[in-house]
């Protein structure tokens, strides 16, 4: 007997398909600087509908695994991963999904503006790139790291151009090899060692949790040999993955066994062990100020987690919105329910917040970069845990309720619907969890007095919009068009 | 180098660790009737931190297979399951999970009160069940059924002793057969029919999300032969599984697949095609009230869903605890973090708020079940549907705070963390969505007036509430001590 | 502490390395034909060694997957293979491994012997292509079918032009749907039946044994509506495989499961149902000699699956030795080892000699074509099954043996040592076990005097092997150089 | 439609079914001993046809895996197996398959001959053991290895014992530590180093095929520090693979990977490197005769291949025996072909032989351990390398015909036929090559001149059955009855 099926339509062209999108880009970019920027949009997302979501399904059907010895007996320790997530790889870089901000012209045409283009191109790319968003994200932090004044000019010119690189041939990205058993997101546990050994440094010490652990390079926090206890000591190190051959895993480095996680599964995550494994100081490792340059690749980092929860939210609303469309219930479309709607109209309420949220912190850090803005630097200190910490929150929640509006069909993994729940839950635990984020927010209104810059911001926007809405009568059954919330004073 | 491995003491007996569930039995069972309970409710805990922990994860680890063929290419549809689940099969009979309420002596020794005792051993077996807890639902869903007037006598003595035996030799659980691909919730569009063949009843149609599929019977629903439209005219039949042998799947039913679920992964849940499937009627399928009689089951597996919700609620808190106790963060036990404090503080409210609920409707069960209390069932029509609507919410809220309350180490399969998430999922959407369920909830307090009961019990806590704990003044900064929050009037 | 890593140099270009096939052609082919094959040869030979030696592994590690639903309900039955895989089959096309002797300048060049330029491809190709060589063997044999008279021009138009193409982006291959569970090799016992429905050919029947199932036409034996019984009436269809889109399965074509097989495990074979599947009549099937029709297929493919057995045999041979030059044993190199090398001659002798008996195979195979030799066809008659059945079973004998010349290396899967074996035993069962074969012969030779041409070729040979060789002799400890056996008269 | 689904019966009870082995315990035990002996045959036969046969398929079906890290990071190197293996490990310590030459009344009863009563029960053991019939032989190694008077008698009492205990609660098995990645059979390679540290032995070094890698303890080869080069200072040493809980890895063992075997699937086999782990020297590992020591282990386990192979050979001739009944070809059961039946019978030929082979070995070396006879040892020196050679060929090629008997169904894994392939091919590798052994042959007839019991054995055969059975005569087409070959003089 024959069944019923479903029809789903897939979601539409993330970028033709978004309207509030392109009204953000116009807004932010003027008309004529997001028509600069209409060509790579529309050749991204029609990639996204085309071969990447091929792509992303290929990668997520066949996750990574870890080869750790070769027949003979050689301990290898080589990852192999899908031919999916190559294509995600190559992808990335010929988009100039992490190198758009650092293009020479970028800056000519957008000025502190290419990393809300930037923004956008991720918006795209993330919610189908089998999470391969995470290595661009690191490498995008490791590029603002390396762009720091204080890395010694060889190592720079040696690995920036690489992770920038348009030409997938050429193209890297950059793992981060942060926390460690011991320690977690409380730094100053940290136990692996940096020793200089005839002139070069050398790594000794445990990793837990090192994402894209197949990437070229990996920036890794250490103690150098002789610093004191305590956090702000610790220095970041370049570690070269691999050896000169670009493909054996480099002496001093082990990969112990691949995480098996609940989500990301594409994305290769390892627990490594370091065995004086040959690295590049990024900055005088001896000096001060180590930490706070790991800290401009957390920030960076901690945006694009914003963004792709913004991404992810966006990707689920769509299919949500797909699904109703499609599916009968009582008599008619699932789209007409009036429950249905409402509860859709929430979540689509929590993805807009969520991309003008992110949307806002890169824009920040385009100003930031540029040196536009004297209050921007201020702004973003706060802005950047608060909007990863709200973001991530939203991400979850938004994903549990995806799941839910497509019934028993989210709750099958084939749907591709799970995957959306799975791989939101990363979102608030990597690079801080929310409590940690908001410990660090709290640190940075009471010591840094940062709330300054975004209170003013939030008080402005306020009153532009009670000036542009009347307050809604308490008492009136159907309030007129366009009223707002009653603003407290 | 040896890494630093965190120890993680497993959570402690999930009775003689838990002093709220404790004093909720001496307050509700009054302690003798606490007393007469222990014995099984220690033996039960004492086998789920025993063996049953570790059949749970062979379970979890050795998920169900479909072999849908024999070497010899013979048909077969045999799904087979492991060990781990075999265990939990027996340990469910044997403690009487299902069976209490229905054992002679349980109304003598408990009265209405015997379904609370259940919920206790719900509430312990279930977080560590490898959800053989589903099962178990719709086996006392079953039985509800089966104990109905109208069922024809034979049929209940033929299965009814089987589906609450406490020998694991002879007790069977049921599957549940009603949802098809193209109605979902909405059974108005079901299309599975029940003809009259030679004097017995054949089933053919397609059913879509059927758990449990291993079961030696289900129960399905069917548009009888010549019925009209609409979901008023479905009748619930008996199903039998398995051909005289007790193993071979009698003719007629088709296992097409299994379903690759986001969690539950232990519990074979099977899209399933009948093509004259013989069939028990459960009750006259052309007389009125068959879904009604449906209606008896479905509402016993809401209140199993509430009790998941809750145990598993339970089953993470106490996780999170013996994580925050053993780890150490910025030179203290986790434990000692005011953040994190009140983090786990308030999800230890949510969880004792879930439980309370579920147990209440249990109660409610019990209640009606005895007859004992006119009120009781307009109560429970009301309390059913939101009991498993508040705690599904807030069980998937809750494991997502467990998953990132342990950090990155709550991504990772292998600790068992992510999967109180997986599992939790599934809560909100089975047994009817929120919103399918809030619908059924704003019928029953529009068409049938039954809040009243239910209003009548809050107003009435909230006068023991406000008896018993004076308004906290709102100007204090430091509330005395058992203030509450000012009630509305 | 380091462990000892053997080195086994990966064996070398099977063209350049292997001056017995050279010399081979040089005397078939005259220097100048093998002058123009050269090209072909070295240019397929440099892809062995280079990406089809990957693509081989690729497809070794990821055997073929069936799905069979989609995600919302839809059967599909889509086979899915790896990346490996479909290199392979690029490769097969464009280096017109089936196509060579079909292509207009072939038989210009090479005459007769075009098919012995192929079967030099196919032993270079045949032993790293992840047995894509099956289906290389199908789409000859369907090929040579299709070259016949009786086939109606327009089908033959439709599909002969794409088995025989060299580009990979139109070239197909096909499958073979012969066997039936209560068949197997006695095909007198075939139900499949075909009907011809509104001027349409349908095929309705199970086949159980179908390899290379990914194919996008396969060959099927169906017995014609109203035929009687016995195999001399079944007549041979062709089926196309999928949908006008290419990709869809064609209505009517169900896939029940992959055989999970002892080896060619990249090799997608399945049991298929057919229910009313749309085939074309290759020849007419109510007229005679359709099973006739059906033997120009299986010549061929037993000629490839001689082939498969010597090129087999000739790339353990090459294994064996490259481990047997980096092996030390008792303080020498094991290739030096007197008892290893006598193993090893012994060897290297049945390789020679099952490559000369395909290639005889071969070359008779080209001389009936071009109807060069009133002789040539009993003699291939003859020769077809006994070269199949002689190199079948020695390839198995020789892999076995050099498993074991691998010690416990043989036996552990990553080193591709025990693919050997597993490949090898499908030689002496499919197209015929050696009993089958064997009757055959007899067959062939009681009733149609077929043996005589080739004792003919045997008394030659001898006459040769007698004047340029003395006999040795009996009693001398060390013979003289060049002496031969005593050949009995 | 319906397919033809092949009845293929389980083979039978392997005592009752099989008249030859009854006959041969007749003529070699008397009847007395065999009487005395058929309640222990008859159980284990009755096991095997029950019980066994299904822990055969499910250790078959989920083979070992290796756990290295535990969920929170420790290495842990934990060989999970199957119920399946563990109920083969019950089943052989129940039924005394080890056990029996060691049981006191064994001797009483059976004397020399309690090794013709084990080796009756390997015969039925082995074949559907899952190949726990390997740890079985090194178990017997072992227990033959510390009966010797060299071993200190308090690891002789710790160990002995539990090696052949008969209550599956105390019963242990043994593995084997012997080659290392650089030598394999050539042991003067053995890089492995013995050190007395603080009165403690402790090994060091890289074992490369360690077999029954879960077994409570091994026997090692190592060299004793400060020992000369060369095999013959190689001393035994038997290491406890786990701690004092019995259940975590020894420190000092460290498991790097399980071998991916093209047979024996469901026994783990390792790699397992060795850094100081304690070990209790067998004999003293200063003095002279370590290597003779392992010998006496050797010689047991050669014994123990050469019954499996028997064993494999006459379960893969029921299985085809069976399938020959079941299936019709061309109009008859198969088992009527004249040339199948001529098939079959040469390969129950070989069977028997080859039982008839390792039951002589067993014989003597009951003879040799009991004393009984002078010539014995001498017989066993040789008999022991030739029977392990001979049957371990003869295992393959009938395996392969086994396949081959079958048919396609043969080459496809739920069958259960490949396996009959897979696992015979370890026969002639483990514990020597053929080429090895015939070294070894060589030089035991060559130095020791042990050839000449045997052929005094041989020609006492002849002169048997020349007398028994007179010359067929050559000419005539339809020789007498019971007539034989013409023996050459």
């Amino acid at each position: 007997m024959d069944r019923f099926v479903q029809a789903v339509p897939p979601p539409a062209d993330p970028y033709a398909g978004d309207p509030f999108l392109r009204s953000w880009l116009d807004r932010i970019l003027g008309p004529a600087g997001h028509a600069a920027a209409k060509d790579r949009l529309s050749a991204l997302a029609a990639d996204v509908v085309g071969t990447l979501r091929a792509a992303h399904a290929d990668a997520e059907a066949h996750p990574p695994t870890l080869i750790r010895y070769e027949p003979w007996g050689a301990r290898v320790d080589r990852i192999e991963t899908s031919a999916g997530w190559q294509a995600q790889r190559a992808a990335a870089a010929r988009h100039a999904v992490v190198a758009l901000p650092y293009l020479p012209d970028s800056r000519a045409t957008w000025g502190a503006a290419a990393r809300v283009v930037q923004h956008a191109l991720l918006h795209l790319y993330g919610p189908e790139s089998a999470t391969f968003s995470c290595p661009v994200a690191m490498a995008d932090g490791a590029a603002a790291l390396l762009s720091r004044p204080e890395v010694d000019p060889a190592v720079r010119e040696a690995w920036l151009p690489r992770l920038v690189a348009t030409d997938p041939a050429t193209a890297v990205t950059s793992g981060q090899w942060m926390t460690e058993s011991q320690g977690g997101s409380d730094l100053s546990r940290s136990s692996t060692v940096a020793s200089l050994v005839d002139g070069r440094w050398r790594l000794t010490g445990e990793k837990w949790f090192c994402s894209a652990a197949d990437s070229a390079m990996a920036v890794a926090l250490a103690r150098p040999d002789g610093a004191g206890p305590g956090s702000r000591v610790l220095a970041p190190f370049l570690i070269p993955r691999y050896g000169p051959d670009g493909a054996t895993t480099a002496p001093g480095i082990r990969v112990h066994r691949l995480k098996d996680k609940l989500g990301t599964r594409a994305l290769p995550t390892a627990e490594i062990g370091l065995d004086g494994a040959a690295a590049l100081p990024l900055g005088d490792p001896a000096g001060p100020g180590g930490l706070t340059r790991a800290m401009t690749l957390v920030v960076v980092t901690r945006l694009h987690n914003a963004a792709a929860a913004a991404g992810g939210m966006r990707r689920g609303l769509q299919y949500a919105l797909a699904f109703a469309a499609g599916r009968t219930v009582a008599g008619g479309p699932l789209s007409r329910s009036p429950l249905h709607r409402a509860t859709l109209g929430t979540l689509a309420v929590d993805a807009a917040g969520a991309f003008a949220l992110a949307a806002h912190a890169f824009a920040l850090l385009g100003r930031v970069e540029v040196g536009a803005d004297p209050y921007a630097a201020a702004e973003l200190r706060i802005v950047a845990p608060l909007a990863k910490l709200v973001t991530g929150k939203l991400a979850v929640a938004s994903a549990s309720e995806y799941v839910e509006s497509f019934g028993g069909a989210g709750y099958v993994e084939d749907t591709g619907v799970p995957r959306l729940l799975r791989d939101a839950q990363v979102l608030p635990i990597w690079e801080g969890t929310t409590n940690v984020l908001a410990l660090d927010a709290l640190r940075a209104t009471v010591r840094d007095d940062a709330a300054v810059p975004l209170l003013a911001r939030l008080d402005a926007a306020q009153d532009i919009a009670r000036a542009s809405h009347p307050p809604c009568p308490t008492s009136s059954p159907t309030p007129p068009p366009r009223c707002g919330p009653t603003w407290p004073t």
